[in-house]
């Protein structure tokens, strides 16, 4: 008898956990399993921010998948998908196309930029680590012009973040810091530096509680951060952007605009002809797509609906980590034959904001408020947890943070 | 009886020596020394290409003056000269004027682009400390950029030098080594990196031995570098350059030129209506400038005739060093009433140049060759030598280079 075929669509993750524990849990005789991803590495997207910032190398961010995935299992295929074809049950890629028995979308997020004028073509996105340690070298390369013009130019010094929510705030957080060392480094006076957070709600982290809210503006304004909430982005250009508040229009003039207020799934989704939901997969209990009884979904591309809020769940990590161990499990039950498929609940175990390397909020289990040095902890303990998982004690060993202290 | 003023344009080579000098040489009473810079630090401008090439921090070229200088016997003043009024004894800055008994010229060197179209818009020069970051982050952004577009552009890693000189092929050979580096960093593969030398003679080092130069460019070719002698700069753009080769015009796509081709007197020297020789000042025996007794002139823009040659002695750190020393002994002179003015003869204990941090040439006393190893640990031991005269073994430990296996 043939063995099934299990392609795995993206390293993030998602599709990292999925394939990890279906590499674990299935025989090389039950199943061929193929992960396919554009880089050969995997990244923890919850930490680009720092590398955006410059505080964190990117090495540190990236994982090597030949590190925690064995090579002589699992069939890795660099390559980029163009679209998918479920009733052929085949992916098109960029060098070649790929057939399944059970496929798995791990496919993440992109950039939503809403038709934004000018926000494609000048403004940047945390997506990746290519375009983090873009941002990093943009950021650098401002400062470092500033002093080689005849009239310094004050919008090279002038960084505007695009939404107060959590990548936009972790990513705040990062560069207070890192400012005062670009200006030793490029001899700049810290007064000339401008960081402005533009949130079109009345108050960033909606949806967060007040108090750690509060808390969060606190050590970000104490370090030098303007917020500008109400505020609507206009228009996006190379030397400044335009910001609508209380009906007024207002010029802010800066080279670096980094737009953090917007997620979509993969646009592949709606491209491959999938029945969507604000552009994702609303998924079955068993994270099945709605048609097709062989195509799973995991992460930033699977749509859960939390019926208690009315709202979807957030595309988190947390979550996405979740859904990959149910959909291993559902995935190996269908392709052995062997136990039943399981619904998926997703449990919310809390949310911690970093406000850059010494000041974080969160809330945990129960609603338990976390504020400063303690939310730092539990937000480091969470991204060692995920290694450990990922990886085991050798990956955690070399790519944990562990200094608390800093 | 009022005390004299002796007033030090510049804190390069020349000028840092020269003061350092005086304040060990003369007492609080016999006169005012004041130094005028536009940066409170120093550099060692043979060591830019290094920070230029990012494969040496541009902390550890630079020296704050006041580590050097005791700034209570010298009055420092950060400001920019505009220009000299010698009928006046004054000197006029950007904030303020100050006269002087006694002035030394020290304003160093500027690129010269003679007129090349696009040249001073769109090359980079190795000047100043400012200048060099500027470089190194440039190249760094444009390999950053390289992997965020749709159409990667190969002209964001091609690196063109103008100048087979000695600036020229060292920043070279510092490229040369530095270049695998920033693939890793930023993923990108070596073989589409392409570091071009342009140079309109048709040897690069010219006037050097051509063992020497044959030595150099076997080094860098085996690196990596593309040589093209005879060839001469026609017009430099943002995307690209014009080269001209046996009668052929050629456009080498390129997002970093570096014009490293020909330096110049500080234009503030004619501006000032001092009569000059190819815009210095060709100074008497004793380094004063033909028609003032009160000024003083050392480094790169002081001219003096090498009569064995018949051309003038080159604007090296070397030469400068010896100058300030001559100098400082003349304006002591001269201010005290005490001893008598000395002429100057320079003498040229040999000339190395490097290639990276692990080859160099170079020739030393009586015309002995040094090539690799030798010549790497000869231009360490003319460095630290410069390190000790300026600031003793305090500057030297601090700034030293030492590491002569690296």
């Amino acid at each position: 008898m043939k063995k099934p075929s299990i392609v795995v669509l993206g390293a993030g993750y998602g599709g990292m956990i999925a394939t990890v524990n279906l590499q674990k849990s299935l025989g090389i005789n039950e199943a061929n399993i193929t992960l396919v991803n554009k880089h050969d590495y995997h990244y923890q997207a919850t930490w680009l921010h720092e590398n955006a910032a410059g505080t964190l190398h990117h090495d540190r961010t990236r994982i090597e998948i030949k590190e925690v995935i064995n090579m002589n299992k699992v069939n890795f295929v660099k390559d980029t998908v163009v679209s998918i074809k479920p009733d052929e049950k085949k992916v098109k890629l960029k060098n070649g196309e790929i057939y399944y028995d059970y496929l798995v979308i791990a496919l993440g997020f992109e950039a939503a930029t809403f038709g934004i004028p000018g926000l494609d073509e000048h403004a940047f996105t945390i997506g990746s680590i290519n375009s983090a340690r873009l941002i990093r070298e943009h950021i650098e390369y401002n400062f470092a012009m500033y002093n080689n013009e005849k009239d310094p130019n004050d919008a090279r010094l002038t960084i505007v973040v695009g939404g107060g929510g959590f990548t936009g705030i972790e990513f705040l957080g990062e560069l207070a810091n890192r400012i005062p060392e670009l200006c030793k480094e490029f001899d700049i006076d810290k007064n000339k530096v401008r960081i402005i957070n533009v949130e079109g709600a009345h108050t960033v982290l909606p949806g967060f509680d007040p108090d750690l809210v509060e808390y969060a503006m606190n050590s970000l304004e104490a370090r030098g951060i303007e917020f500008k909430t109400g505020a609507l982005l206009k228009e996006c250009k190379p030397d400044g952007i335009v910001i609508e508040k209380d009906g007024k229009l207002e010029e802010i003039p800066t080279k670096t605009t980094v737009w953090a207020a917007g997620v979509r799934a993969n646009s592949i989704i709606e491209a491959s002809g999938f029945e969507t939901n604000r552009g994702k997969i609303e998924v079955r209990n068993d994270m099945r797509a709605p048609d097709y009884d062989d195509v799973f979904v995991v992460g930033d591309c699977a749509l859960i609906m939390n019926e208690e809020s009315g709202r979807p769940f957030p595309p988190t990590a947390q979550i996405a980590i979740q859904m990959a161990e149910a959909v291993s499990h559902n995935v190996k039950a269908m392709a052995t034959g062997s136990g039943e498929v399981e619904s998926f609940e997703p449990k919310i175990l809390g949310t911690v904001a970093s406000l850059g390397h010494d000041d974080a909020i969160g809330v945990v289990l129960n609603d338990r408020k976390l504020f400063g040095f303690k939310a730092t902890v539990m937000k480091k303990v969470i991204d060692n947890r995920y290694l450990l998982k990922l990886g085991g004690p050798g990956l955690l060993f070399k790519k944990g943070k562990f200094n608390i202290f800093y």
